[in-house]
Parts: C-alpha cells; sequence; structure tokens
C-alpha cells in the first residue's frame, strides 16, 4: 500500500513514465513528423526571438534543445513545445536593460541567469503548489498586457526593417527615437523588410485559401505549409543578401555565428547583479507560466485531456534551469509553436525529444548557412507574429461588460506602453484587487418579499411581492467585512429609521454572506443594540453553515433579540403569525 | 424652493446655525459646569500631551483653545472635545522625529504645519465624503493600534518618571536606551514620580468607590471628581518641588512657560519639509478621523442623537487648521475629554468654546505658575491614561473567533511596538486586504439538495435532503471574479467528472454570487462548453438582479446550454419532471 502511494508520487512527478511506457510505432509516426515541421519552423522564429531580447541569435537555439527535453520528462501537456516566445523575450530585454551591461558575453550569461533564477522560483512555487497565485492576473490584465506586449515589440523591430538604431523600452521612447533616426533610413534594407513583412502578411491572410482551393490540399495539410512559409522568406532574403551582396550596401546581416554548442554551465557568472533580477524573474515566472498554461489547457480540452497546474510549474522550472545552464535564456510554452505541434500530429512530450535532435543538428551544422540572413527578415517575421496578439478589441467588450474591467485593461494597456511591461503588469494587478475590495466595500442591499405563489423571496423594486407592515427583510448581497461592517450597519439603520413606529422586526437574509469577520460581528451587535433601543426584534435567516460555525464561537447568539432561521420562509411565516395573534 | 434647499445645505454646513437658534439657559448652564471641569482636567493632560510630542508644554495648552471654537462651529456631535489627546501625540513625534530640526522653533513650526496639512487633508476627504476610507481600518487593526500605541508611550515616559535621558521610537530601541541609562537614575526624581503613578492608579480604580462609601457622593459626582483629580497630583508635586527645591536635586521640571498666546500665522515656515510630512499627515488624519467618530458616535447613541460622518471630516479640519495657525499641533476628538465633559452635563459645543476661553485665561495668568511642575508628574498621568487603552485581550478574543482576525491584530501591534506606528498601521491595513483577497479566492462550494417539507435548499453534508442523481445542484459561496474563478472551473469540473456517466444537468445556485466579471464570466463560458462536449447542460437559479444585469449585455446567455431558473426550487421541479419524463 505504502509502495504502491509512493510510485504513484513518482508517477505524477514524472509523467514520462506513464506515457513512456505505453509508447507505440504510431505514437513514434506522428511524434517524428511532428518534430520535422516544428524544427522547420522554430529555427529562424528562435533566431528572431533572441535578437529581440537583445541576444546574440544563435542563443535562441540554444534556447530550445534542453528545455524541451525536460519539459518531456516533467510536462504533463502532450503537444506544449516550449521555448523562447515573444513576450518573455521583450520582458527579458526589459529585466537586463537596467543592469547596464557593455559586454555580449556579461549580457549572456545574465540572461542564462535571469533563466536559471526564473526556473528555481517556477519549481519552488510548484512544489509549494502556489499555482493559484496566477490566478490573481486577472483575465484583462493578461489581455491588456499581451495586446501592449505585442505593438511594444512590432514598434521596437520597426528599426531593423528601416535599417536605422533606436533604442528604449516604452512605446514614446522607441517612437521619438525612431523619429530622430529619420534621416538613416537604409532605402535597400527598407526593401528587403517591407518585402518579408508583405510576404508573410500575405502567407497569414491568404496562402492557406490559395492552397486549399488552388492547389486543392486539405485544411489542415494547407495550415501547416502556411505556419512554416516564414522559412520560404528566411531563405529567399538570404540568398538574395548574398547573390547581390547586400552588407556592402549597409544591410544588417546575422553575420559569423559560432558553431557547435553552447558549453554547459555558467562560466564568468557576475552574481551581484542576483538582486537586481529577482523581482523581473518573478514576474517572467507568472507570465510565462499563465501564458503556458492557457496554451496547454486549450489542447489538452480539444482531446478530452486535462493537464496538472502545479506539475506544470515544475515542468516549466525545470525547462528553465536546463535553458540556463545550456547558455540559453528565459522560456516558456508557446502558443505558435505549440499549435503547430499539436496540428502536425504530435502524440507525446517525444516530439518535443526528437525536436530538440532537429535543432541540434542546426545549431552544429547550420550556422554557417545564416550568415547572410538580413535582420530585416528576422523583424518582419516578428512584427507579423506578435501583431496576432494585439486584441484592441478587448477594451470595447471590456468597456460593454465593466467598467472595473476596462479600468483594469486600459490602465494595463496604457502603463505597460507608457511605463515598461512591469510597471504595467504590476499596476493592473494592484488596481484590480483595489476595485475588487472597493466594490465589496459599497455592497448592494435588497429589501425583499415574498414571491406569491413560492416560498422563494426577492427584491421588492424588481418583483411583485408579499411583504409586511410589521417587519422588513433585507437581503445582504455580500459578505460582511471591516470595509464594509459600518456602512452596513448605516444602511440597516437608516432603513430602520424611515418607519420605525410600525416596525417590531428586522429580519436579515444571509443567504450572500459568506464570512463575518469580527469588525462585522461588532456592527451586528451595535444594530443588535440599538434596535433593542427602539424595541424591535433582530432576527437572521438562511444563515450558511460556515459561518454559523463561526457565529457560534463568541456571545453574539445569545445576545440576539430575536431568532436564527433556517430559511426565509420559515421567519416570513413565523414572524406573521406572531403579528396576526398579537393583532387578535 | 431653491432657497429652502441652499438653507438646508447651509445648515448642514454650519451645525451651530442648528442648534444656536434653540440655546437656552438651561443649555448655558449644562455648558458652563462642563466648561469648568472639562478645563481644570485639560490643563495638565495639554500640557503632558504636548511633551510626549516633543513639544514645549504650553503648545498643548494652545492646541485645545481656537480647536474647541472650529469644533463647535462645524462639529455634529453634541459632546465631542477636540484636542491634543495621546496616540495623535505619539504620532505627532514619530512624524517629525525624521526630519532632524535642531532648534525648538523649528520644531514647533514644523509641528504646526503638519496640523496645517493634515486639517487640509480631513476638509478635502469632507467635501469629497470620502468617510468611507476609514472604514479600510479594520477593527482589529485599530485595537492592535490602539494597545501597541499605548504600550509605546507608557514606555517612552519611563525615562521622566526615572530622571533619565532616553529616546527611541520603537519599543526594543527605548528598552535599550533605558538599560543603558540605568546608571542615572534619580532617585528624588522616581520617588516623586512613583507616587504621582501610585496616587493616579488608587484614583482610578479606588477613589471613585470611597468617595460613594465614605462620603455617600453619587455616582456621577464621585466619577467627575475621580477625572479631575489628577489636578491634585500637579498640585501636590509642584507645592513640593517648590518647597523642596527640588530642581537643585536634579528633578527636571516644566520650566518658564511664555506667558499670554501665541502669534497667530506660521512664521518662519521652512516649506521644504511638506513632502516627507504628507504621508505622516495622511495617517494621523485617518486614524484621528477614527477616534474621534467612535467616540462622537458612541456619545450620541447613548442620547438618541446622530453625527454625520462626512461633516466630521470637515469639523476636524477645521479644527486642525485651526489649531496649526494658532501655535498648536495635530488634533482630534478625545475620549478621555469627551466622557468628562459629557457627563459633566454638557448639552451643546458650546461647552467647547465656553472651555476655550477657560484655557485662554490660564495660557494668560497660569502659566507661570507650572515654573516647579515636575516633568515625572506629567509622564505618571499620561502612562496612567495610556495604560487604559491596552486591551492586549484583543489576542485571545480574535484568536477564538478566526485566525485571520487575529493574525491583522498581531501583525498590528508587532510591528508598531517594533518598527513604529506608520509601519504598523499600514502593515495591518495592507494584511488585512490581502487576507480578505485570499479567502475570497478560496470559496466555499456547497452541494445542495432540497429540506424535505419546504422549497429550501442547504448543504447535504450538514443537512438530510433529498437529490436527484440525474443532475446535481452547486452552491457557489463567493462572488466569481478573477482570483477564484479558474479554481471555481476547476472545482465544477472536478465534481462533475465524479459521475458525469449519470448526470445530465450541472445547476449553479447563485444566491450568494454578487458579481461575475470579464475573467469569471470566460470561465462560466469554459464550463458551459467542456459540459457541452459531455452531454451535460449547465443551469442557473437564483441570479441576483444586478448580475442578471450585467449577464445580458454579453453572449453568455444565449450561449448557455440550459436555463434560468428565478428560484432553486423550480429549477429542482423542472429537472426532475424532465427526467422523469424522459425515463417514461
Amino acid at each position: 500500500m505504502q509502495d504502491q502511494t509512493i510510485s504513484t508520487r513518482i508517477k505524477a512527478r514524472f509523467p514520462i513514465l506513464t506515457w513512456g511506457r505505453a509508447y507505440d510505432r504510431q505514437d513514434l509516426n506522428g511524434d517524428l513528423v511532428a518534430a520535422v515541421i516544428v524544427t522547420i519552423m522554430l529555427i529562424p522564429q528562435s533566431l528572431a526571438y533572441a535578437l529581440l531580447a537583445g541576444l546574440p541569435a544563435q542563443v535562441g537555439i540554444y534556447a530550445s534543445i534542453l528545455p524541451l527535453v525536460a519539459y518531456a520528462i516533467f510536462g504533463t501537456s502532450r503537444a506544449l513545445a516550449v521555448g523562447p516566445v515573444a513576450v518573455v523575450s521583450l520582458m527579458t530585454a526589459s529585466a537586463l536593460a537596467p543592469l547596464g551591461l557593455q559586454s555580449v558575453a556579461d549580457y549572456t550569461v545574465a540572461a542564462a541567469l535571469l533563466a536559471l533564477i526564473s526556473g528555481a522560483m517556477l519549481l519552488v512555487m510548484g512544489l509549494l503548489r502556489l499555482g493559484l497565485i496566477a490566478n490573481f492576473l486577472s483575465h484583462p490584465v493578461i489581455a491588456g498586457f499581451i495586446t501592449a506586449s505585442g505593438l511594444l515589440i512590432a514598434a521596437s523591430q520597426a528599426k531593423h526593417v528601416l535599417g536605422v538604431s533606436a533604442h528604449g523600452h516604452t512605446l514614446p521612447d522607441i517612437l521619438t527615437a525612431l523619429w530622430h533616426a529619420r534621416g538613416d533610413i537604409n532605402l535597400i534594407t527598407l526593401m528587403v523588410g517591407a518585402g518579408a513583412l508583405g510576404f508573410l502578411f500575405w502567407v497569414r491572410r491568404s496562402m492557406s485559401r490559395v492552397l486549399q482551393s488552388v492547389l486543392g490540399l486539405s485544411a489542415s495539410m494547407a495550415g501547416t505549409l502556411t505556419r512554416i512559409a516564414p522559412v520560404l522568406a528566411v531563405v529567399g532574403t538570404t540568398v538574395l543578401a548574398w547573390v547581390l551582396a547586400l552588407p556592402d550596401m549597409g544591410v544588417a546581416v546575422v553575420g559569423e555565428v559560432p558553431t557547435g554548442l553552447p558549453s554547459l554551465g555558467l562560466s564568468g557568472l557576475n552574481w551581484s547583479v542576483i538582486p537586481m533580477l529577482l523581482g523581473p524573474a518573478a514576474l517572467i515566472s507568472i507570465i510565462g507560466y499563465v501564458e503556458s498554461v492557457s496554451v496547454a489547457q486549450t489542447l489538452a480540452s480539444k482531446r478530452q485531456q486535462r493537464i496538472e497546474p502545479d506539475q506544470e510549474l515544475i515542468a516549466l522550472g525545470a525547462s528553465n534551469i536546463a535553458s540556463g545552464l545550456s547558455g540559453g535564456y528565459p522560456v516558456t510554452g508557446g502558443f505558435a509553436r505549440s499549435v503547430v505541434n499539436f496540428d502536425a500530429g504530435a502524440r507525446t512530450p517525444a516530439a518535443g525529444a526528437f525536436t530538440a535532435v532537429g535543432l541540434l543538428l542546426a545549431a552544429m551544422y547550420l550556422t554557417p548557412l545564416l550568415y547572410f540572413l538580413p535582420k530585416a527578415t528576422l523583424a518582419a517575421t516578428i512584427i507579423v507574429a506578435v501583431l496576432s496578439l494585439v486584441d484592441l478589441g478587448i477594451l470595447k467588450r471590456a468597456w460593454t461588460y465593466s467598467r472595473a474591467d476596462f479600468a483594469a485593461v486600459f490602465t494595463t494597456i496604457l502603463l505597460t506602453l507608457g511605463a515598461g511591461v512591469e510597471l504595467g503588469v504590476a499596476a493592473g494587478v494592484i488596481l484590480s484587487l483595489l476595485l475588487f475590495v472597493w466594490k465589496t466595500s459599497r455592497p448592494h442591499v435588497a429589501e425583499v418579499g415574498l414571491v406569491p405563489g413560492s416560498q422563494h423571496f426577492r427584491n421588492i423594486l424588481r418583483h411583485k411581492v408579499i411583504t409586511d407592515p410589521s417587519f422588513v427583510t433585507l437581503r445582504i448581497d455580500e459578505s460582511l467585512y471591516f470595509a464594509n461592517a459600518r456602512r452596513m450597519e448605516d444602511m440597516i439603520l437608516a432603513r430602520v429609521h424611515r418607519n420605525k413606529e410600525e416596525l417590531k422586526h428586522v429580519v436579515l437574509m444571509c443567504s450572500a454572506v459568506n464570512e463575518i469577520d469580527l469588525s462585522a460581528l461588532e456592527s451586528l451587535e451595535a444594530i443588535n443594540r440599538r434596535l433593542r433601543d427602539l424595541h424591535i426584534q433582530l432576527h437572521l435567516s438562511e444563515v450558511k453553515g460556515p459561518v454559523m460555525d463561526r457565529l457560534s464561537t463568541c456571545h453574539f447568539l445569545d445576545d440576539l433579540t430575536g431568532r436564527v432561521f433556517l430559511s426565509q420562509y420559515d421567519a416570513f411565516n413565523a414572524l406573521r403569525n406572531q403579528n396576526e395573534k398579537s393583532a387578535a
């Protein structure tokens, strides 16, 4: 029995033991095909995201090898592909900028260190089962942050397409820098970049339709070809740059990329930067986790599978540690690569391991071919990818649904664009929490009556209901706690003062009261005392089990002038009978 | 009509116009008697609190004159007496210490400036009707803060009783300083201080009983005499110090106090300290307001009167501005002085104005008599007063009632003692809010069934109820919002998976759902989709009016596979009938 529990626990920690045991030829076929397609797609994407993070291009490839293997061992999603993604690359750039590192080597080591720290944080969160922390990122905050990040990234890549130098971590900074550099635009670079952009936009918008209608391909085949089409832009512009000797005309290319593999371990590490990386690493961990889990959940539900959120923390933690130890930078489960993996038929995480082998070969033998790859092409790849993340429609949807959600989206977008990613997310989360607290501090209180022909009670202002002049029933639509206790006290007493001559009873209907804290208890005691002075009894109805347990620990129920009724209907009948008796 | 509204508004702003018009001889008698008693009590108290704030003794008197007049004009409480109080004096000392001012004149001007800023803040909060902000100070935080402040103040006064020099703003600092100064104890000072302490404790504990039993006085008369007895200690030790020439033996006395009145206005003001005073001023405003309003509310309810919280902000704002302009420091409505005023028969705020006249005379003619007043006596007065504020029982009460409330009290006490008043309150408020959010992020979900013979539904684990195998009803005991949306989704789906073969319907009973935000809406949509894949219908019941209004603005209700029932009983009947029909 004990052994079985341990074996179950080990299997929960190493999902590979479960799917690995049942692995068959069919799985192998599916996984191999998926791996080939994902490898082709990942080469340009990984290079591009590394440049976005301010790192040498090959770092993007390094960050796509061991992390995939680590995720294959620990991950619970069958289709998730981890590696560099746009938003995390942007956050990496924003985290490393304040360090003011001058040499590329230092910057690269700091990026690996960031991945290590973030990996350790994710691991600890997973072991402590703290996946719930991610829930404090509301949907409006995430949507606003992703949209703003997409805009920021697109703007930051514009310099490569224009062939100018322009730095900045906020939209105003980037736009100002671009404006000042407007005289330096390199026309040849612009032509290459604009051509790649045009081609890629066409691919995204129309190629699938053309392949299906003109060539008669199936929708899924056409979709996969569409996803790997960016490789054509890479190959085309690289050949063009080589044949026409574009670098001599001022077109920036990737240049010499070291062949072979990164050295494992962290050589030349400067430990003193760790304190400055802790905050950004925490944010990268949480944002990366939320992005990854959403993708994994979406794909799992399509095949009626389930993922295990806390184990995902461990898997992402292991992936980031693997990335940091192999010269990479922070990684997470990416939407585009996972969807391609899924659509191409990946059946188990082994597909990820095979992709890793493909990228390993690319890192060893392919990098010299990338010498003439124009940076403008990579920038175009990024711009097209991130603009699909931009969804300004969320502003309208949030506005229609609720002003509080709109405020959260709007603030997150504005601050992310105007003050950087860290401040944007932090402000969004804090504002969401404050708005929630503010709303619960101004609760709705409804005076209710009996719906005729039922035992159900509703708001007298919205429904035709039966009431009785000798008592008033107030339904309190919020947990009672310190921020609303005194207000509730005022509201109840103000209602009572409206016809205190007639009233003999006040019933508080507690069906929506999920908690009563110590401050609220004091307010209830005060209400009870004040009503007693007015010779009015205070009753409660529909008090929930957990709340009743709490109230039983103190003297309030002994001092209560009235009763606690199981249901509001019981209260209604009892008080009406009492009133009729006293009248007779 | 328009004129009448304006006149009502003016009357609301100047309550003096209401009570002043009806003022009669009986009011005058009551107010005059109360004023004499309060004046006698206030002289030593005001001096002592000024010393506690680190100010020259006479500043305490100045702060008790014009503020009383301002409150008489604007205040809505009939009995509240404003002036220097212990906690605000401590906070003033703590606010001014970081400025590092060397001269007494600069320090005094800074204290007046603090009163001005705090007054302006209170005024603005009153005009914007922001009295609700005070509700974010929970009862445990206030109780913990007052208790810890009492201990801090008592410890800070110990040096005067021992005749040593020992500074510090946290309990460890003060105790360490006292320990280091243990060799310097002045025995004569200690005898005076201990004598005063003993007398004052006896007064507080036993004098009222002795007066009633031995002299046969009435309880209220005995109570009033007890309150003004500290004057005896002042007079007695002053005479002793004069006759025995105690200052020559190292006993610290008040010394020369300038006769006459402070100059109005702020001469020699250093505006550059303003930014450093904004935070402390905000905290002093809110703490002072909460203290004042609680006292005012307690006294008002004893005479079935009402106070107007937002107008109280304006009145306290005016009092503090008056204090700042007349050489005083931050003031608020004090418990002890207000109770004495009330018990002594004050009938209108005019009693406060008469007290102001009494203190004005004291400031003009009495101060030379205070030359020989030992500081140890004043310290004893403070110690006895503040130790009555200390209520460590709140720790036990909070522990019994709820761990969250206990955490708030404990943290507030610990940090106030260990890190100072500002950090203590701030940590208490933030912790209370975080605990509230944390609790609402882990909501209670109960599976409910019909209570036999009623139309009422309760938890199947707590009550004997009727259920049906074809559907499950889950009562969600919390508003649905971003912090709990995904968890709720997991809980509901986990419950459904337990017997998804049998289940045909899931009903979410929303009687306790007071809000559904955009994140929760997405979760509901996801639940709806997942259940549809399992061929299970999703229904809602008892959705409240405001929540229903919100849901009607989007597509959710159109996509819902099931229905929205007015009451849970309707849902139960409809689904049971449907099940029986499909079985037949």
